[in-house]
């Protein structure tokens, strides 16, 4: 076996002492760089909500960050304003607009040249105008984290950095803005509505069974699953333009075994409807609208044969915000 | 192989068709029974309150009801008027009233005197004045929850209730209404204190790392797991008559690698101090009783080697209570 030292490399061009010299301090340097790398500080693991960008692989960013996905319907000016705010909020990875302007092309051109934007956006373009275009399973979406929001809708980035760690606590529920409800009546007949309806409970606060998609976060498998429902629930949306979200609560409900969502309440939720120029106002006008949400309910319980939707009365509020003693009590 | 019919039954003392028709009808009598039986509605089984007291088999108490803990020192007044409203709260199994008043007779036959009572109250003599008696592992336990109540403390029972379903749904954590952190310092040592002291974030509304056992639902399996604690745990507490409700945080705090507590705002807390005729007033009122909390956070962290507390932003309140529309906004 031939023996190979570097001390015995022949040495009679530089010198046998230069050379071994220059080994010596190569060897060295990478001793010393190679410390210095394993003294490098880890990346810390609290909870506490970490507002700067840091550049990250892809699957940390999967789970960190989140995709706002905003349909949208005749209210461009708002969507550009929304876009605007929501564009540069923490935590958010990439924009899906959902296009139901059938027909119009979509703001790529305007949009690109007002570049740099802070996230990339993506508009989709659909082919009919139908309210559950925005329950696809969007082959640009990466993160598990789904942001969903009405294109009138605005909420502060507090409420939506904040709403976002709860979300990340409870993952398998609706974590959102909205809270609504569903009542029993004596004939078996169900109703939907708000706080103006009665207690579904024993005159001890109020419930909420059902936290509106249009303004939450929910976990990105919720979207496979809507591809997997029987079809009459397609057909009843389409049938409504409405009740996509009760329909999403009905599937986590059932998913889960509990109350699909998780309310937290806002400090600064604004609807922006007023500021359209195109003086179309939303579906929820409709006079229509809360006989239609009722007579879904309804429907979805005999399509999903039985009510899965349960109540809570858990209502989440950040700590200390905005007023930093809002939990002070005489105590 | 011998047939034994019962329509081949002797029938010459009664008449044949009378037995067979007396058979029948015993037949008959039965099969309703058993229908009805099958037929009787089955425990429902949503999450709503139950305020009703409906005699229950113990293991079904067991899940559904807490024992009230209570110590209580030189203030035998405020104890008895505290009785008279926690004796009624709903789902209060037993009330474990542990007496620190060295030497002096517990006030059983008074108390047996101004019976019936709604729970069974059971005083347990101490031999030692000591902050910790209250966390042994009492035999009459027999509830998973236990309520931990200071004896100048009055929560009402909407809050207790409510409180009670917060903590069913976190079984692990410290479900309470007193909220507390502790914070880091760039010499490392730690403080305590409360939304007075610097935000452990980034200026992003408050956090807290310890919901204090004075008044809050733990599991019952805690207080075993306490009397598992390295010895200078018990010597800490001894010394400073003070600081067991952090170690309660800190023991939460390593086992479940989450934060210790879950804060629900109180509606109606009240401290009864002033109201006492012993003129005693509790131990925070010691000069050096925040000073010793701090000086315990330091040392408890050299006991279990790291710090284990986690800080959370959760603050949780009643939905719709006590103003059914208190989580309405301008949406």
């Amino acid at each position: 076996m031939r023996y190979f030292h570097f001390c015995k490399l022949p040495g009679r061009v530089m010198g046998i002492r230069l050379l071994r010299l220059t080994s010596v301090v190569i060897v060295v340097l990478l001793l010393v760089a190679g410390a210095l790398t394993a003294l490098l500080p880890s990346i810390k693991d609290d909870k506490m909500p970490n507002l700067r960008r840091e550049p990250k692989t892809l699957s940390q960013s999967a789970l960190d960050s989140f995709t706002l996905i905003m349909q949208t319907y005749n209210r461009t000016d708002l969507l550009l304003k929304l876009l605007n705010h929501y564009q540069a909020i923490p935590h958010l990875h990439k924009v899906i607009v959902v296009w139901n302007n059938i027909g119009e092309k979509i703001p790529e051109e305007m949009w690109n040249s007002l570049g740099p934007h802070p996230v990339p956006v993506v508009f989709k373009v659909q082919t009919v105008n139908h309210m559950r275009n925005r329950l696809q399973n969007f082959p640009e979406l990466e993160t598990k984290a789904v942001l969903m929001m009405d294109d009138d809708t605005l909420v502060s980035a507090h409420d939506l950095a904040f709403a976002f760690s709860v979300w990340q606590q409870f993952p398998e529920h609706i974590v959102g803005f909205v809270p609504r409800k569903h009542i029993s009546t004596p004939s078996g007949v169900y109703s939907y509505g708000s706080f103006e309806l009665q207690n579904p409970g024993f005159g001890n606060g109020d419930q909420y069974s059902m936290v509106l998609i249009g303004a939450a976060f929910f976990h990105s498998r919720y979207l496979e699953d809507f591809q997997r429902q029987p079809e009459a629930v397609y057909a009843l949306i389409d049938e409504t333009q409405n009740c996509d979200d009760i329909a999403m609560n009905f599937l986590v409900a059932k998913h889960t075994g509990k109350p699909s969502g998780v309310f937290v309440k806002p400090v600064d939720i604004r609807n922006l409807e007023k500021d359209t120029n195109s003086g179309y106002s939303g579906m929820w006008h409709r006079a229509e609208h809360l006989l239609q949400r009722s007579y879904c309910v309804n429907k979805l319980v005999n399509i999903y044969d039985g009510m899965p939707l349960k109540y809570s009365n858990i209502m989440i509020s950040q700590f200390g915000f905005p007023n930093y003693a809002n939990h002070k009590n005489k105590l």
